[in-house]
């Protein structure tokens, strides 16, 4: 064996015994030559040899890290089974009673929808807004008031630009995050009564929205991997003529599908010979863990029938409440919706997250935040695959911080949300994200939070608690195992 | 006389003869006796007389104004006589178009719905801004989303107990400004279809709320002293049956109306004896002209039926977008329509904000800020009685800062609006007031920006194009008078 191949070896039965992780940086190409005494094209031919195995991959401008192997991992799940009826929906106060129960600082925190806030760059737009805040001119606090601070609308307008889309900062709308921009869209084409299309599982959001206007939920059946599916679309399309499309193209949630860009394009083009708008929620569009920045479905639309929305919420600024819509057809009455609803977003998160972009490092941050996410999602898709009862399923999220679990039909996921809150653990169950009720034994986990013993320590606990509820011996003494277990010390990292 | 008569009475020749104007500061005590040679004691005699005779007004803290001699003025407009019936609304996009065009920064803006931002302490928010990010812990970006920051609401609570009224903080909602406030609060009363009492005229966000949520508006008439008649109100209910009132009890806008404090009384009784939901729109309270804050109508709430909302959009923080909402026994439901329709108010807006109430000093900058107030409102009456024509009537606000005029009939609002654009002045014409299309000679005038040359020219073109319109000769060769006028300089102040 060649000097490479037996640093690769070593590397590779380290891996295999667990003393390296899947999401450990290998050593840097620097570090390894000086620890082993060889050359930098030994240690780079070695780290090129694992990764050709799939044991390690390269993260750009960042190193080697070690993968989660494939056959260690659950299996995925496959695309879900909607009924296929039109469904009046009575189910934002359940997610309402759900949302507010997570809502506790003090609990693990994996039901959030939010990445940990640790993660973003507060310190520096904590800079940038001291610094527009100086430079503004007082009346900008009143002139900008809609359709908002022109040089956030150009900053995104240029995002848009550098990724190839061509979204006129004249029709970008600022929101108060996506989720108002969200639902003035889905008000612009909608009148109380009609269908709306939706991914099954969707958003909760999307439900809540619909809900409150009116409007009935068309379940169309989606694929973890690839997201909502044509041909089931077209034909609900067809059975129920609705009217709109709520979906995200994009690192969906819950299941975080990424639909292929020929698939994004058949999409627009299918929605457009029927004349139906497709509201897109971009929201995890940044989140990417692949090579480049996907497209979104904007970027195919050519009918301006495309309602795209999104913000900076989930990867820049949380709380800050700072999304947009950029409406197409529908930008006026999209504007005037805001503006007789809210009026405006917040001049000075807008002018804080303006000058942020204008002074550069974004794409530094998003890479970072990137890095850190993916590492994260392999640090608990490894805990599950070891904590879980045989027969769960997990999505391989392609990006963003949640993974889909499909358990056992024994587990009630929303049992398991209850036990889970009293052991001091959040969860989003299944049966939020439905119209139908559907995804009863299903769990949606953020792993935008650093992964460390707590985070640890509670997939072990819910792996626990749903083994327990696979078997009908420990339900007859509820929890008795499990506190035991609950009590050990995490295992170290 | 003696020597104090004979100090009044030469104070008295000058405000006579046009040398002290109204709104112009008397010298202070120490500056009068210097320059007389008399004592403080003469001084304070002197300025007492001219007090009884009603030419000059003390303001605390501050010192001696003249008044706005009564006869001068053009008399106060009647109580407004709408048709009774209940209206299904086509106004919005009329209203919109009309906001669109006095958006224009050259213009002046007395059509514009805000003070000068010049007027509020905009580098102290500042301050408080960067004290509030540096010292905020990262996990209440996410945690505090809804139903907002508790600091804030534990001030604004405050501020209401000081007052008098107890309105726990956990009732209250922090919103995008009193607009969601007021927008979501319609939503948690009312069903599409409903008819909603509101003032005639009334603030034209409100107009729109109800058209956009598909409900009918039942005008009542308003008397702009004493705001809604509340028998008019009584014979409405029982002829309407509405689900909802939306109203401003204080400093109407536009009228200006202040509700005195019996009434406000008897209208929440009323209300409370049909079971009809009070929407309280209060965003000028704070703009008192008189001696002390007069009281909302939640003050009398027993029954949780009074929903008030109101903002710091007016007198603290243009552009920031905070407002609240208190809804009483409907508290959760509006907290959830916020939740599932923009989530959140922005994060830094509100921390800042409540570090700024927190250090103290907000009293105080109102005080200054009522102050010029009336000292313009002063300034803008007192033109306006110069330059418009016979027979117009003009509001005395008690409070806020609009002015609302009746002028004759011969006048089109809606084409003076337009005539006035194109000589660079903005003003709110009175049908964008009305669901039923009345008010047609009416106009609202700002006078919360700078008095100076240009609002008073602004304000002589103004009545020189409403003479011209009531004269048939001078409309034969239109606007060759005004134009001169217009050219000429204005008069010194």
């Amino acid at each position: 064996m060649s000097l490479y191949e037996t640093l690769a070896d070593e590397i590779a039965r380290s891996i295999a015994s667990g003393v390296l992780r899947a999401g450990d940086k290998l050593p840097s190409v620097r570090d390894a030559c000086s620890a082993r005494g060889v050359s930098p094209s030994t240690v780079f031919q070695a780290y090129y040899l694992l990764e050709a195995r799939g044991l390690v991959r390269a993260q750009p401008r960042s190193g080697y890290y070690v993968n989660v192997p494939a056959e260690s991992l659950p299996p995925e799940p496959g695309a879900s089974c909607p009924d296929g009826e039109s469904t009046e929906l009575a189910i934002s106060e359940r997610i309402f009673d759900i949302l507010d129960s997570v809502r506790n600082r003090d609990v693990t925190p994996l039901g959030s929808a939010f990445p940990s806030p640790l993660l973003f760059p507060l310190p520096r737009l904590a800079q940038a807004m001291a610094a527009h805040l100086k430079r503004q001119d007082p009346r900008d606090t009143v002139d900008d008031l809609a359709p908002g601070n022109p040089r956030l609308r150009r900053q995104i307008a240029l995002r848009y630009l550098i990724g190839g889309i061509n979204l006129p900062a004249s029709d970008i709308v600022i929101t108060n995050g996506a989720l108002e921009a969200l639902n003035l869209c889905l008000q612009a084409v909608t009148q109380p009564g009609d269908s709306v299309m939706v991914e099954a599982p969707t958003f909760y959001g999307a439900l809540q929205a619909l809900e409150r206007l009116g409007l009935k939920a068309l379940e169309v059946p989606t694929h973890p991997r690839t997201g909502i599916d044509l041909a089931a679309m077209e034909a609900a399309i067809e059975r129920h003529a609705p009217r709109a499309c709520w979906l995200m193209t994009q690192f969906q949630n819950p299941l975080g599908s990424l639909m292929p860009d020929d698939r994004k394009r058949q999409l627009v083009e299918l929605l457009a010979r029927h004349d139906i708008p497709l509201i897109e929620d971009d929201v995890y569009g940044e989140l990417y863990f692949g090579p480049a920045r996907p497209v979104p479905a904007k970027a195919y639309d050519t009918r301006g029938l495309v309602l795209h929305c999104s913000s900076f919420s989930k990867c820049l600024a949380p709380g800050y409440r700072i999304g947009w819509a950029s409406a197409g057809r529908y930008a006026q009455r999209v504007q005037r919706l805001k503006l007789s609803s809210t009026l405006s977003a917040s001049g000075p998160a807008q002018g804080a997250i303006a000058e942020y972009l204008e002074q550069g490092g974004y794409d530094r941050h998003l890479r970072r935040l990137r890095e850190t996410l993916q590492t994260q999602q392999e640090r608990m898709a490894d805990a599950i695959a070891h904590a879980f009862p045989a027969g769960t399923r997990v999505t391989r999220q392609q990006g963003g911080f949640f993974l889909w679990l499909e358990l056992p039909a024994a587990v009630d996921a929303l049992a398991l949300h209850r036990q889970a809150l009293s052991r001091g653990i959040s969860v989003a169950p299944g049966p939020i994200f439905s119209a139908s009720g559907q995804f009863g034994s299903a769990l949606r986990l953020n792993y935008g939070h650093p992964w460390d013993a707590r985070t640890e320590s509670a997939i072990r606990v819910l792996g626990e608690l749903a083994r327990e509820a696979c078997s009908p011996a420990a339900r007859m003494r509820p929890s008795a195992n499990v506190s035991r277990e609950a009590r050990r010390p995490p295992r170290s990292s």
